[in-house]
């Protein structure tokens, strides 16, 4: 779809210094703005390039006057950063989107769908399954027997949901994300080996939640693994059994979270990090990337470095002096040498 | 399907207080027992919680004398947690299993299947595939030709399988596992560039494995990458080219290992673990979390730790030192001061 | 197909010694070797093995001169490691290729196939992509709408590619991979929720790429994500919105980069590796497994290691350190007596 300088100067309240009806039909960053395509200025780092860019709209600030011409038709706004989000929303919303049901799928007779769906071929939809309305199930997706999915939740190519798990509405699930597989339990016997432990559980996946490509989560042995609402999960984490997310937590990609672990709200984990088993971390508590945190987490809103994790503060000032010590043991030699002097030795 | 106290407490000879008609349906924790469900009282730490549960059957030590007045039924027997995993076997082989061959699916006319099989839809099953008995194969999952897989094995949706590779018996293979995928082989050219080394054998994994979701198995470059019997791999597991992993070795999620290393019997590895190319591990090797092996390990049962690895209890001490540095630091710097004045300085 | 002597000979410019008639149709390795197989010899700790294996044939260099009884055929040449890797070339180029479309597969109306294509069953292919000659895709794999492949490509069975991305020829793109997923963006609230950034740009692939199984590559948030020419990438890397990886850098398993960095050409990562986001790091740089780089790094061909990473001789001066904390400590300890007497306290 394209837009010209006139309609979008109405969408974001903004005044347009230049031709109204240049017209875009993309977004792009100001140093490769390339014709047809909007872009902003926000950081002032970055002004060198709006009078290089060949971008035919720019977002800039109302404060912004130009030293020299620009090529581009400016759009002066609030914000140019509020309102690129906010254009970058509406023109999201504004591609098209999949609809109907492709075939072939398998969509079992005592599945429900709600309105407007979306279901690509090749698509698998279970016994029993309860899917809300404007829910979009991309191609090769395989959802079990017993499943539900609440409204207007996206799920992207080749993601599989084991049987009787449940998502929530808004939620999106990126490709290969795998729900509801069995959680690792294993009974060691004499003999050193392993008789598995039933999963009987399921994982319940709040509103407002977002599961990164090849991310997976396993069911829980009894009752639910538990991803809170609002929770964002990167690509490539690992969430065991029986564990529980809370609201608004945010993880990078390489993530773990060993089995029936309890992660509070708000939290922020870097990537690679790990959290070891049957351990509570509290809310606001904030990892740097490849922390291991081994014990429980009681101090709200803590920074975290190392492996094991401790204060990223206390964690900082060793590892400075972890880089020193070379120097350290030198020193170290050279004193014993002058007491052997002052000994008389 | 749904058990009374009286049918559950002949299958695990147990005696009933309470309730003999009491029905169950599912599983749950005691803190979260719900009506139709049936929990258990093993570690006395949950003791309270049965006064409060609303399960409506709980499975009790002999020794367990109640306090107070409890609404459940219970079941005596000589150990809780030992009937209660035998129940929930009991359970997982109760519920209804999938069977017959969906459609569509695509089998090729030289593949044979043995009997009873379950074949989802948009399954793949190449050319002189050779299927055991009572093997599951669930929707989306990709079996390229020349496979053989073994009787009781169960393929979740989405699993694929790369040609020639081979699958024993009673193995499970979680959704997105990827077995007999190129191994990362190529050779460095004069001008930067790389040129693929083909990647000739395949990957055997012996009876009863199980592969954790979206982990990966690489084939070997020639000879077999080999997953020996009862191994268990954790979810995001990566094994290289030319790997072998000892009988009953069990990685958790996020290890990798690299091109082939040869691992023992009998291991366990944490999470985030990994182990460089060509080494050897002894039998019976534990990794902490977060470890990784430079050097062939040849001590049996050694318990390592950090990166790189070393015995863990080493590992420990200098870890202790490690967060006292800026202590020690300090002292260092008060000793040198000390010094310069004992020579007047 | 089965080979002889003399065929191979005449290949790679060989002499023979023994039965010219000897025929393969494999490959292995010395010690491994099985009737049917040809194997070779380059490193000298192997030579024992020449006596014992059941190979068939056998390349060896041609200053190689046996000093028992060789039961194999032999092949002298100039270099038994490139004969074999050209061997190998060939052999896998004489394997069957699957060609042709099979059925049922969803090819959209406005999508275009190039010449000889293989599209396996349940394979999907959107609206407007365009694929070149002699592309390979394995069943079950998605193709988005508008993606663009190049010639001789190969994606094997469960890919994701989202819609818009761009692959370029002579690619290989492992099972289960995902090619432009969403980039983690999201912008944080006052009510500790989160909105989601739309990720409106693509990921580019150019040529000779190799992407390993269930590794993750997230779409740009505005213009490309980049895989340049000649890159490797193993299995379950993430490479994260933004990012741009240059010509020929190989990065092992389990390694992520953030989002916005960029790597230069020709660098070698190590697994677990980890790069945080906005950063560069120059060309030809090596990264140790669990390395985990927070700076920029300037310096070309920097062989780093460590979480924060540093130059690698200075690491490994300080852990040698590290692992001598405890003795270290105690010599401080013993110091601190010394003066102590010796000031007469």
């Amino acid at each position: 779809m394209e837009f010209s300088a006139r309609q979008i100067a109405e969408l974001i309240d903004g005044v347009i210094v230049g031709n109204p009806d240049a017209t875009i039909n993309n977004v792009s960053k100001i140093e490769e703005g390339k014709p047809g395509t909007i872009s902003f200025l926000s950081n002032p780092k970055y002004t060198k390039f709006i009078y290089e860019t060949n971008a035919s709209i720019v977002l800039v600030n109302k404060s912004f006057e130009p030293e020299k011409e620009i090529s581009a038709t400016l759009i002066k706004v609030d914000d140019a950063y509020v309102a690129v989000a906010k254009l970058m929303q509406m023109y999201a919303e504004s591609m098209p989107k999949k609809s109907g049901i492709e075939q072939p799928s398998f969509i079992s007779e005592s599945a429900s769908l709600g309105e407007f769906p979306y279901v690509g071929a090749f698509a698998y939809i279970g016994d029993n399954v309860s899917i809300g309305d404007n829910v979009s199930i991309y191609p090769n997706v395989y959802i079990g027997d017993n499943v539900k999915i609440g409204d207007n939740t996206i799920i992207y190519a080749g993601v599989k949901i084991y049987q009787g798990c449940k998502i929530g509405s808004n939620c999106v699930l990126h490709a290969g994300s795998v729900v509801g597989s069995d959680g690792f339990g294993f009974a060691p016997g004499e003999d050193g080996e392993y008789t598995k432990i039933p999963q009987l559980g399921n994982v319940v996946l709040e509103d407002n939640v977002e599961i990164g490509a090849n991310t997976t989560i396993d069911r829980a042995t009894m009752g639910s693994t538990i991803i809170h609402k609002g929770v964002k999960l990167d690509n490539l984490v690992q969430i065991a059994h029986n564990v529980e997310v809370g609201d608004n937590t945010v993880i990078a990609a390489i993530t773990g979270i060993a089995g029936s672990s309890k992660v509070g709200k708000n939290c922020m984990f870097g990537g690679h990090a790990g959290i070891a088993g049957h351990l509570n971390v509290a809310d606001g508590v904030k990892l740097g990337a490849f922390t291991g945190v081994s014990k429980n987490v009681t101090q709200k809103d803590l920074f975290m470095r190392g492996i094991p994790a401790q204060d990223a503060r206390l964690y900082g000032r060793s590892f400075v002096n972890f880089k020193q010590l070379p120097d350290l043991a030198a020193q170290l030699k050279e004193l014993k040498e002058e007491i052997k002097k002052l000994k008389g030795e």
